[in-house]
């Protein structure tokens, strides 16, 4: 036990949220600064996220923990010219968004600076993605990340020591104790360390689907609502899209893939809903941050971005800024790329074929990225290395006729071949029906907009 | 997370519980080896302790739970022809019964290992209570305990290393993450320790009142039952009194006062009510065990070993043969003892006045318990040394006749002098009425049999 002057101990901090109640700005700041002094212990931390798991927080509390939990590290400052924006995605299978999304936005002239995290499981990370690309740094300090957005625009890095040290604390327990998937937690999570980066405005990507952490839209909604709420409250103009997740972004899923996927995006050669989903999130943004005066005007002005090389050459910039040779840079840049001549490319490739003809109705995005996480696309715990040749292309799209036989995928792997098991688990990934009248949905399904007020 | 090849992760068994589901045998073998092997961590048993103490678990959890915690360690196994018998009480204010208890039930021939434990904040404890009493050593090995029952019948020790260690690590944990009142954790602790120790009976003394655990007798009897159903499942035929717990047992709360009162009762000069518990619950051990042919009968034997001698020869013995110098021993147990002359004495002893005459309706025991432990009678943690000569003598009884300005307690401290609030709370705990009708109830109120189909 451990006690505070005149103030509320952990035990009774506990008890308090164990009995249904409802913390006071003081309780909550006595538990984040408990979290971050490490004076409260890990015992004390479980009980604590277990009770708020199953008792829950009130929109003031979490606003609150949101707050406190931001307050507990740096909190970046920028020149009061910039627009400072960013984009944060719950997680999807081959969700390379951040890649062409951060350059597009620094070639419309906003400051991005993209702190990205890694993958665990089956999710993918934006960081090791990137770490496809040699010479690649992902660690830069808040002096580095200054230097590049004054000169570029954008950057993409890892989480700084210094940014809500107590997100790190709390996020590391949350796995193990399983409350991951708690409103009030997820949006502290989120919004502190968003708010931490001083930004103007944020757009969040609230999946749904098969292959997300919600599966119907209702939650998701719940979700984006309360981290809108939270997000707008700590002063960034927050707003969100809800997008589907069923079947992989585009037609990459893996590491070294997706960058190629994502520079043939910046070259104006991505697939259609990647292009959709990076345009309506920009789009968003610029639209919400004022920059642009709708959204239809903002999602062109990317689109242009994607289109014109601009977004193009801040990526290049942004690789050189962060440790890729000049060279290197140039080459995967260039307009007729051969990608794997720096990038690793695995020493397999096979190709799966349709068992049958029909529509394709569906592609099972999480199916997929089970099998790649076991191929050594994706790591177990936290801190292993992953093997960023591995991955999927696929060849076909949902709502395309295919015929029996037809190649549907390409497997990049460096295991001599593909097991029994993983051979029927993908064939499964794979959904045909007999009907030509299928339409493919859009991804993006619903916009949660700042309350403007 | 830890995995463990083909059982169920910490995680999923967090999840499970929290989604108010049922634990299988191995799911429990599983969280009780991670406890004893520590591959769980502190945070997961955190959350794992809140899910439990908010969702509960079955009657069958509940003992499955109790026997893998006492499988967790050693359990002792004791010749046949020995009647190995104990009592366990949830603790009370100046409750010393186990001193008494203890050698009056070795001098009716059973065989008594009592493991004791040691006072945490208001809560007095056995061991700290004969530690007032020069070279009593409370730490015993398996084999001397052995050795004492062979040659006395009776020993008061602390737990061993060896004795479910399961229980050590979760017994300090739930304090600090406010799940110490959940019916199955208290009941697993509990029964575990009681079984480990081999016993052939066992009787709860299960309290209820303003200065116990438990306010009311129905909680208190859902926790009996819980206990009795424990005990009984795990072979050891197990019974229960629901004791009130008000008023301070007899007139002494501390630690050397009450070895005093304890002696007193030894040799057949205790107060009634001390009396009274000390024969029904050694009673009630004779009858469960078949010793006696009643509960009256077994009341009898005990009173007559509390004033015939042969309770206080035991008592002696057991102090040599725990460390305590055969003339201390001597000098304690003869008939006109100087008790001070050999335990610590506080330097101080202040009389405290009744403000008004009448019935005294109440002495609030809880109120008493919290000013000794400010005066230094208790610890804050564990670990703490604390003041055995600092107590209370309560001068008048529940249900006696007062008049104005009669002492009505004294207390025995060390500092200079009580403070204020300290006379304040005290005289608050004295309840006087006029009416002369009222009578002292029984503290015994109700009894929970085994079920011994």
């Amino acid at each position: 036990m451990s006690f505070t002057n005149n103030t509320i101990t952990f035990p009774e901090l506990i008890r308090l949220k164990r009995d249904g109640g409802q913390f006071s700005d003081a309780d909550i700041q006595v538990f984040v600064q408990g979290i971050k002094s490490r004076t409260i212990q890990d015992s004390q931390i479980g009980a604590m996220l277990m009770a708020i798991w199953l008792k829950g927080m009130s929109e003031e509390e979490t606003l609150q923990l949101t707050r406190e939990m931001m307050k507990s590290g740096e909190v970046f400052v920028w020149p009061d010219e910039w627009l400072v924006v960013d984009k944060h995605s719950t997680g999807g299978v081959g969700d390379k968004v951040s890649l062409p999304l951060a350059p597009a936005l620094a070639a419309c002239g906003c400051k991005v600076p993209m702190i990205s995290g890694r993958g665990l499981a089956h999710t993918g990370g934006t960081l090791d993605k990137l770490e496809s690309i040699p010479g690649f740094n992902v660690s830069q300090s808040v002096e580095q990340i200054k230097q590049i957005l004054q000169d570029i625009g954008c950057c993409i890095v890892g989480q700084t020591e210094s940014l809500v040290p107590a997100d790190r604390v709390l996020y590391a327990l949350r796995d193990a104790t399983s409350t991951v998937d708690s409103l009030p937690l997820i949006t502290s999570s989120i919004i502190s360390k968003k708010g931490a980066e001083g930004l103007n405005a944020l757009i969040l990507d609230v999946k749904f689907g098969s292959a997300a952490l919600y599966k119907d839209l209702d939650s998701a909604r719940h979700l984006a609502q309360s981290l809108v709420t939270a997000g707008n409250n700590l002063g960034v103009k927050t707003g969100a899209v809800l997008s589907r997740m069923d079947a992989p972004i585009g037609r990459c899923v893996g590491n070294a893939v997706e960058v190629w996927e994502a520079l043939e995006c910046l070259k104006g050669r991505g697939p259609d809903d990647l292009n959709e989903l990076v345009s309506t999130l920009g789009g968003y943004l610029l639209w919400m941050s004022g920059h642009s005066p709708s959204l239809e005007k903002g999602k062109s002005e990317i689109i242009q971005k994607l289109m014109n090389g601009e977004g193009l050459k801040k990526f290049e910039d942004m690789l050189v800024a962060q440790g890729v040779s000049a060279d290197i840079a140039r080459s995967l840049c260039a307009d007729g790329a051969d990608y794997f001549q720096h990038m690793k490319q695995a020493t397999h490739q096979t190709e799966l074929k349709a068992q049958h003809g029909g529509t394709v109705l569906e592609i099972d995005g999480l199916v997929l990225a089970k099998v790649l996480h076991r191929l050594g696309a994706g790591r177990n715990k936290s801190g292993e290395k992953i093997d960023h040749s591995v991955g999927a292309e696929l060849l076909v799209d949902v709502g395309q006729q295919v015929t029996k036989g037809q190649s549907w995928i390409k497997i990049h792997h460096n295991s001599p071949g593909l097991s029994t098991q993983q051979h029927t688990d993908l064939q499964k990934a794979l959904v045909i029906i007999n009907c030509d009248k299928f339409k493919k949905q859009s991804r993006v399904a619903q916009f949660i907009h700042p309350n403007m007020s």
